[in-house]
């Protein structure tokens, strides 16, 4: 018969509410197979004759046979006629409670990674802010979405294809919504795309990772933007490639650099229409030495064109892509800051040879993007209610813009210099004062304000000190509160 | 002033229909800069006079105005005081046309992939069947899937949160969908789970990847099953790891012959409860011996327990997860074929250690994953929809199984024996009569059937001919229209 603490231990399994729903002998099973593992009842001990547990328990006969049963299929009890039921014993079994200590240990050592994943532990990753701080960079604002118009014809998407949209999704991406995004892109951002060379993938960081693994292997050196956006940085650090930093000036990236070290690497990432976080736009002159770069030495140049829908003074200049006659460039563009980050679509604009091959790389690494949002993405951009968005975005983030340089010169001045930039989500802010980096980022988040650090982005160390202070996702009256609450923190640190 | 044949190519460009919503300075500006890019017009070029442009195109002077402006902004021209405007001398610059025939050539010639990327590229990646087709392995019934419901549960969460469901998702998952996978494997699987140690991926392919590059380094060994899965072993290669099959017989994954090389890899992967695609369960003892190597070794254990939803005779054993006392068991699940493939929610229950370098790896592969489908499908979990759901889905599966051992039997007796599986998506067919697998499968295609075949799965040449049936997306009626015209297809061929 059971001890006493065992018949308690199986009674307390068969009351557990998580267990609410399963029938009284899975209940049972399970109890008495928990006692089993954790060594509470060892190979060869006998377990109750049926209907002697079922007493105790208060349960039908049947229902401790079901269970014995269902623990025999399992191989944790031997029967045998006769003489009832025993712990079945297993030579290789050890019983949980015997390694205890060494598990408990276990838990707070080094969790035992790869070295690619130790690298990208280390890395940090790259933290997106879940609601929007203060400040937080490139985050959007989405309370002005509309969504039920969103709602309204993502029903139509459904009343239309009904369970179709549930069904796996074309790996490339939906065909209307690769349509939308080549007109999009030729449109707005002069590309020189079609429906066939667009990838549709979850986001610009995917396009990064499947970049960085299909056209580099590891120790092949990506010249980067320096300062560059870390994101991309941390990505081809996890690929295991060399990154080569290149400096950035008024004008871009300087691409001589790149000309009088041209096989250091084999391609190229950057930032053109909106350097982040600097937010010069690359001379044409450069762009064009790019690519002729490029095409001699079979390099690629991957195109970030990561928030070229906002830009105040006039349009942005066209992407690079559509400057490029000999398919080096990979675009890539994302709906994360246009629409809202919880969509989970980007795209790439892909040369001709590179469709197949990265097509068949997303399918080993996820698969594909979820249909509906596509399609419904496809219908909003279609019907124009993307450009009208966007339109109406660029104005209230403008203002939005105009407001914290406002705000900055009124109480901030004592400490920092703003670099007004012509686009974007995020202003540069460059320390004037005493305060370090380290002192005025520490400063900032005891006030419960996180700000970027300029130092992070560059790859070398010789940044200017300062910060990026987003702008899009807080409404003037917002950012007034935390541009008065950074000032305060600014002084106390600077007093002390 | 312009030539006549570069007038029309303005003209034309104008006229484009892609380019209706653009003010007409931008069309202008467009057509005149691709013409400089085509090399059309030549560095030093005049441009005609505003005035007389405007007369030939019937525009406005202020409209050319406009355009040469925002020429000479991009840097594709200079406009010199009193002698009008001139295509910008560029030293770097090459116009397309020159290198139009090598590029033609590029275009045909090897993609430049990195060694990895080819390896990818050659793999074929994953094929889902997008529309489902006869036979498809792995491919739910979605037709059944009570959409209205679901969208009901949408706007309820929409409703409650509004907005905020735009922003950026937790990157380890939300925590009402973390806490209810926890529920949903503790009571169904056995798993020892808690919210905190669930992260909520896309897919289980995106699982197998974040295992493949987190535990293991390039020429790292791991033993796989046997046959296996193919997005497991294709996952693997591309993350350049050794692939050592091991052996499956009619318990599983024969567990000694890891024991007999146990250095040779720091991890296994496998699919215990339900082999993939022999169908074979793997045998507690087998478990148990397989968790003392790994906590022996530190070595890790992945076990995919793809569609223990669906077995057909009574419950699955419990997954291995819940028998590890040494946190070795990362457990991987997929809602694509409990619920549907459209939803891209996957996930994994890790051991401690593990949780936060999953988590910060994923921020680095795509960030998050959509918040809405993941609180949605929370609250179907909750409201006990997802159970029920799998239950109905239980019931026609195992009847679509009958029915399709029965269409079997009667119509390719001749050709296949059939191993009925316990549980799953779709069944095993030896081949018994002189075709070969290829001819088979090629017999198949010929009638409008894709098969896949089992030697693919088979990491030695000594596989079993035959194929797979996947049985659950098609009515007993759209199977039995397939497996005569199949067994008219091997008709033909084994008549010649």
């Amino acid at each position: 018969m059971f001890r006493h603490s065992q018949l308690e231990t199986v009674k307390a399994g068969m009351a557990h509410p998580a267990h609410a729903a399963m029938p009284l002998h899975a209940r049972i099973q399970r109890a008495i197979r928990q006692l089993i593992i954790d060594g509470a009842l060892g190979p060869g001990k006998p377990l109750p004759a049926s209907r002697a547990l079922a007493k105790s328990l208060g349960v039908s006969r049947d229902t401790i046979e079901a269970a014995y049963v269902r623990l025999h299929a399992e191989g944790f009890i031997d029967r045998r006629v006769g003489s009832g039921s025993f712990v079945a014993e297993m030579t290789e079994f050890t019983p949980g409670h015997r390694l205890s200590q060494r598990d408990a240990l276990l838990r707070h050592q080094a969790p035992n990674l790869s070295k690619r994943g130790n690298a990208m532990f280390r890395s940090g990753g790259v933290h997106d802010t879940l609601s929007p701080r203060p400040f937080s960079p490139g985050v959007p604002e989405t309370r002005t979405f509309p969504l039920q118009l969103w709602e309204r014809l993502e029903r139509q998407v459904r009343r239309e294809i009904g369970t179709q949209a549930l069904a796996h999704g074309d790996p490339q991406g939906t065909e209307p919504l690769r349509r939308a995004i080549a007109d999009y892109v030729n449109l707005e951002r002069g590309a020189r795309a079609t429906a066939d060379r667009v990838l549709v993938l979850t986001s610009s960081q995917q396009a990064m990772m499947l970049c960085a693994s299909m056209l580099l292997d590891p120790g092949d050196g990506i010249f980067i933007e320096n300062p560059a956006y870390h994101g991309a940085r941390k990505a081809f650090d996890a690929a295991g490639l060399e990154c080569v930093p290149i400096r950035v000036d008024r004008q871009g990236i300087v691409v001589e650099q790149i000309l009088a070290q041209p096989r250091k690497a084999k391609a190229v990432s950057l930032t053109p229409s909106h350097q982040f976080p600097t937010g010069a736009t690359l001379a044409l002159d450069r762009r064009l030495a790019l690519i002729e770069w490029a095409a001699r030495h079979q390099a690629w140049i991957i195109e970030d064109d990561y928030d070229s829908e906002f830009h105040y003074a006039g349009k942005p200049t066209a992407c690079v892509q559509g400057l490029d006659p000999h398919d080096r460039t990979i675009y890539i563009g994302t709906f994360t800051k246009s629409l809202f980050p919880g969509l989970r679509i980007g795209y790439v604009v892909l040369p001709p040879q590179l469709v197949k091959p990265m097509t068949i790389a997303r399918t080993l690494l996820d698969g594909h993007s979820a249909p509906m949002a596509q399609l419904t993405l496809a219908r909003f951009m279609e019907g124009g209610h993307f450009g009208a968005y966007v339109r109406t975005m660029r104005g209230i983030y403008a203002q939005r813009l105009d407001a914290l340089v406002d705000l900055v010169q009124k109480h901030l001045s004592d400490f920092v210099e703003p670099r007004i930039p012509i686009g974007g989500l995020q202003m540069p802010c460059l320390l004037t004062c005493d305060l370090s980096e380290r002192a005025a980022i520490d400063a900032g988040r005891r006030a419960g304000i996180e700000l970027l650090g300029l130092s992070a982005l560059h790859a070398t160390g010789d940044a200017e000190a300062g910060f990026l202070m987003g702008f899009a996702a807080s409404t003037s009256a917002e950012t007034e509160i935390a541009v008065k609450k950074l000032a305060n923190a600014f002084r106390t640190v600077a007093k002390l």
